[in-house]
């Protein structure tokens, strides 16, 4: 008899579970309230670079509709606004690509369906959820909607914050050059903020995010804050004089004619992230475990470009087990984490540490930040173990580790 | 600068791990009260085989002294003294073999110190941790002797007992005859107790280890407090009357007048076990982090065999994350405890288990030895497992994976 497997959101996570799911030939339903048609009209969603790792897995999961080689990017350029600027580069082995999910996401519903998954268009709410469990051998859950994160208990060890570190405002823009090399700038403005500018496809082709980190009470802060739609010239007029100040090596590459938000005015998102880690399954009061994946289990701020990322591979070894196994209860979960584990929980630890890192600069970040724009050796692996936070991890998880990390490329830096 | 790494215990499990770090040129200096000529002179120290896993460690250490194929055994003998008793057999795919740790510990002591490894013979007792600590780089605890265990918080998820489970009664014994295969029997008198007889080398060549568990409050009980030196005759004569009664398939291949303790009265061993699960590693009050290896992590109760063999496995893990890794703190813990956990969590779990279901016989514990002793190709894949405990759990975590697991080798059993 089949497997049946009841997927409950219809992000990355979620669909890339059920198409892993479907080449194993397991039954697949998901539960969004959203058709693919609706996505073309709504409001920005976020702002996602898949990296290499990422990419991979779509090539196997044959989605891979947008290649890297025509619409990614190969590194990311440095900015940081010292007193005596900090500018340096860093290669990606492979490189990321990001697309708009209001066009990826209908694209992997759409050839979900194609290959037999099942979609009910229903609002599922926490209540629900012991009476579906019953009609599957394991529900996934992988929106936080309606209450249905709750149902997960919340690590405090890895929820350090409990409010928005950040105020984000985020937007697909037209009228930046690109850079010399197609790339991500990472740029930080001590004390105000950091600057996220991606390289992405959208409707209208190739556009730039910007995803502007703006520290909380500082002189950033009011671009969180200034609707587009009041008035567009004058917030676009703002933008760009803070972007002068603050973001320079980015300013410096808009033509103010043609700077504007790429499609229209949903291109822009603004608010706010309560970093959060969950624990991954659960128990129904029908004794039934649920599995909790993606934005459920992890929230964390887009800085650096993890929660898509993370959600994915952990999705991907979610699949590995519901196939390798039979019985989805407290040992099956025992696997699943011991896999999925230190991924999304150094990629939340990485992205919180860097949050506050970014804000206070500790004087040994402070010394990795020198010693990194001055080693290219060291850019290209800081940039390329985007893939893999848990090196990152391995490298930034106490003073002692970032301080062997940095003698270990000293040499280069005094040569 | 070379790695220093202290040990402290020379079982197994510190010996393996002194082994390996001196493959890979670290410097080790184990602590221990007993020199290798100390050891002829012992009472026996346990009955211990080592699965084919472990041998093939030995093996790559270059210490496999006595090959499998001239001193192993080949497979596991049942006998379930029900009513109308179960009798069947299954393979090993490599041999297993037991070794007296009375030859094998000086044999691995002697090998390390041939390789440059340091013995210093003192006693360390909890108060001198600090100060060792601060002249390595890791210190590793690998005996609980002098309350050196209780450095390490025991786990009551994975401790549920506070007494030991059986009166042990453990020798090594001469006058009984080999089975048709050199094979381990597992003979269980229930509601009594458990014979595990081991083919084992000692300093008189090829003898059999009695490993008697029995049940408190049973008829066998009076086996773990009767002493030989008080009158062997009377003992051996007792042992063999209980043996008859409780454990024939044993008994049968016994000649009284050889049946003896094989090299002298100093190879027996009565008591008991508690067994206990400690957390893998503890922080000093100098901040330093020691790591618990073997015994002091896990004791198990020797039913089924883990112990040494969960405590090699997590030596040679441990030896290849200090040769990965370069900071010996929490960061470095967690990778070293993702990969070893589960062999050790799944060898205790099924002990402890296993030592609960052959006391009180469950249905569905019931209906599986049922099962096995019918399918010859799942008695194979059980015996086999006691190379892979967390394969073994897999199976019998729930009353439904086991379930499952009969199931699947029914039709050999209707057929």
């Amino acid at each position: 008899m089949k497997k049946r497997i009841g997927i409950v959101g219809a992000g990355a996570a979620g669909l890339h579970l059920g198409l892993y799911l479907r080449q194993h030939d397991i039954d697949v339903t998901v539960y969004t309230d959203r058709k693919p048609d609706d996505y073309s009209d709504l409001r920005l969603l976020n702002t996602v670079a898949h990296h290499a790792v990422t990419v991979q897995r779509e090539e196997a999961l044959g989605v891979n509709e947008w290649p890297s080689d025509q619409y990614g990017y190969f590194g990311h350029y440095y900015y940081v606004g010292t007193p005596q600027p900090m500018q340096f580069y860093g290669d990606l082995k492979e490189p990321s690509r990001a697309v708009d999910y209001r066009m990826y996401l209908p694209m992997l519903m759409r050839a979900l369906e194609a290959r037999g998954g099942k979609f009910s268009y229903d609002t599922v709410t926490a209540d629900d959820l012991e009476a579906l469990s019953e009609q599957y051998d394991l529900l996934v859950v992988c929106t936080g909607k309606f209450a249905l994160g709750q149902l997960f208990d919340k690590q405090p060890e890895n929820s350090p914050f409990e409010k928005p570190q950040r105020a984000l405002c985020v937007g697909l823009f037209k009228g930046i050059k690109e850079s010399q090399i197609r790339a991500v700038t990472m740029s930080f403005s001590p004390g105000q903020g950091e600057l996220i500018e991606i390289p992405t496809l959208s409707f209208n082709g190739m556009v730039t995010a910007l995803v502007l980190e703006n520290h909380i009470g500082g002189d950033l802060e009011i671009l969180a804050n200034t609707k587009y739609d009041d008035d567009p010239q004058a917030f676009l007029s703002l933008l760009l004089d803070k972007l002068r100040k603050h973001h320079p090596s980015v300013a410096e590459r808009i033509d103010p004619d043609e700077f504007d938000l790429a499609n229209g005015s949903l291109d822009i998102l603004q608010g706010g992230v309560v970093p959060v880690y969950r624990n991954g399954h659960a128990q129904l009061r029908n004794g039934r475990t649920i599995i909790g994946l993606g934005d459920v289990q992890a929230t964390v701020d887009p800085v650096l470009g993890q929660g898509a990322n993370m959600a994915s591979y952990a999705a991907w070894v979610l699949g590995e087990e519901i196939v390798a196994q039979s019985v989805y209860d407290q040992r099956f979960c025992e696997h699943l984490e011991r896999r999925r584990q230190d991924r999304v929980t150094c990629a939340t630890r990485w992205t919180n540490f860097t949050l506050t890192a970014l804000s206070q600069l500790p004087p040994a970040f402070v010394q990795f930040l020198q010693v990194l724009s001055q080693s290219r050796e060291m850019a290209d692996e800081f940039t390329d173990n985007f893939n893999y936070p848990e090196r990152q991890w391995d490298y930034f998880s106490s003073p002692e580790r970032i301080g062997n990390w940095c003698n270990k490329f000293a040499p280069d830096v005094a040569a």
